[in-house]
């Protein structure tokens, strides 16, 4: 299999690239738009064509590819139905199967971070966007974000997944790349609570400030700018 | 299967990390010693257990994690029979296979950057260190480097192989993380050449500055010396 972990260092955003290695169809997960050449770049190296790319939810921290991707090489752009995204041409359910060539995901609709999150398994693996991230979890303060729903997403869909599950999030701030279902009921500080009123108390006094790029990101996401559409906007 | 490729910015060198994702052991390739704890941490993560970790050859651009992996984890540190390093337990010879749980590299000697360069074809990917880089090949001018070996090396051993076979280098300078020997072959600058008198003239004629950290590498990673005795050294 052909499994590619891009870092955006601007908005400490995870990118996977996937591809089975045993035909030629790809697939992308939460794409970055300044990073679409690169993965471009990668696709044309290894041969491969790029059918489907998915984002995890509506970011706020950065515009996403698919605009980009899907302008380049038609590929499907996906997310999860309760998106609300110009942009996507293929609406996933709850528990959908999202499939290329020898690659089958199954959509799992965790809301909590936004409304319109969604965490994709795919075998021995989990993408969990701003979900459930490497010992922490995602904020749950703006764009119909709950905490409540958050606690019900991670401990009664994420961590039922088997304790080896390898956790792949949308972002990181320290630098680490993967994680294990099993670790992060163990060690992420945010899940050692004993209710949910607990965490909503945590998640509602978190006080952070907003992303910087938070309005220009959630407009373009929703809308689905590609780069000269971008560069336009911003002249 | 579990398969990390790290990147270390000071020298441009990847070190990957791999397991089956079936057992608990674990294998590194080419660490870079001031990343060791990163690397340690995500075995902790993962609940890995590194058990053999490798360097492709003597580098002479970064020192070697091997001693400070070994000091730390018990692992087995393996090298090419030909290379000449105090830290190393367990000599590959050319075409011997390396194991780990569920997990099996063989070696191929590929002389020319150094001549203690080798090669690890581990099923669909080829680990080709400083042999074969992606649209380049390793410079021949020190360290017994010979361009006629490494023509014969990379033609006659690496270039055999399927074409779609997956490139993952110990170095890239522009961003690139993966290629195939399919694109090496046609686009690699280096390798469009008539005649192996061809390559040895263009490699005689690069011209390069020696790496800064040549002779503190080179010296180091014969010796094996960890954090600690670095750090005194300098000190």
């Amino acid at each position: 299999m052909i499994f590619e972990q891009f870092f955006d260092k601007t908005s400490s955003t995870y990118t996977y690239l996937i591809s089975s290695g045993k035909g030629r169809e790809a697939l992308i997960i939460d794409p970055v738009l300044e990073k679409t050449n690169e993965y471009l770049n990668l696709l044309k190296n290894l041969n491969l064509k790029l059918v489907k790319v998915i984002d995890t939810h509506i970011h706020a921290d950065h515009v996403s590819g698919l605009a980009e991707l899907n302008e380049k090489t038609d590929c499907v752009t996906v997310m999860g139905e309760k998106a609300q995204a110009d942009i996507v041409s293929m609406y996933a359910k709850d528990n959908e199967k999202i499939k290329i060539e020898n690659i089958e995901l199954k959509t799992i609709y965790t809301p909590g971070h936004t409304d319109d999150s969604y965490s994709f398994l795919m075998g021995d693996r989990v993408f969990t966007g701003d979900t459930l991230l490497i010992k922490s979890t995602g904020r749950t303060d703006f764009q119909n974000g709950n905490p409540n729903d958050q606690y019900h997403s991670i401990f009664n869909r994420l961590l039922k997944l088997p304790d080896k599950t390898l956790v792949y999030p949308a972002h990181d701030y320290k630098g680490e790349k993967v994680s294990t279902i099993g670790e992060e009921k163990k060690l992420n500080p945010r899940l050692q609570v004993n209710s949910k009123e607990q965490y909503v108390t945590v998640m509602n006094n978190l006080k952070l400030a907003h992303p910087q790029l938070m309005d220009v990101a959630i407009s373009a996401n929703r809308k689905g700018l590609t780069l000269k559409e971008i560069n336009n906007r911003n002249n």
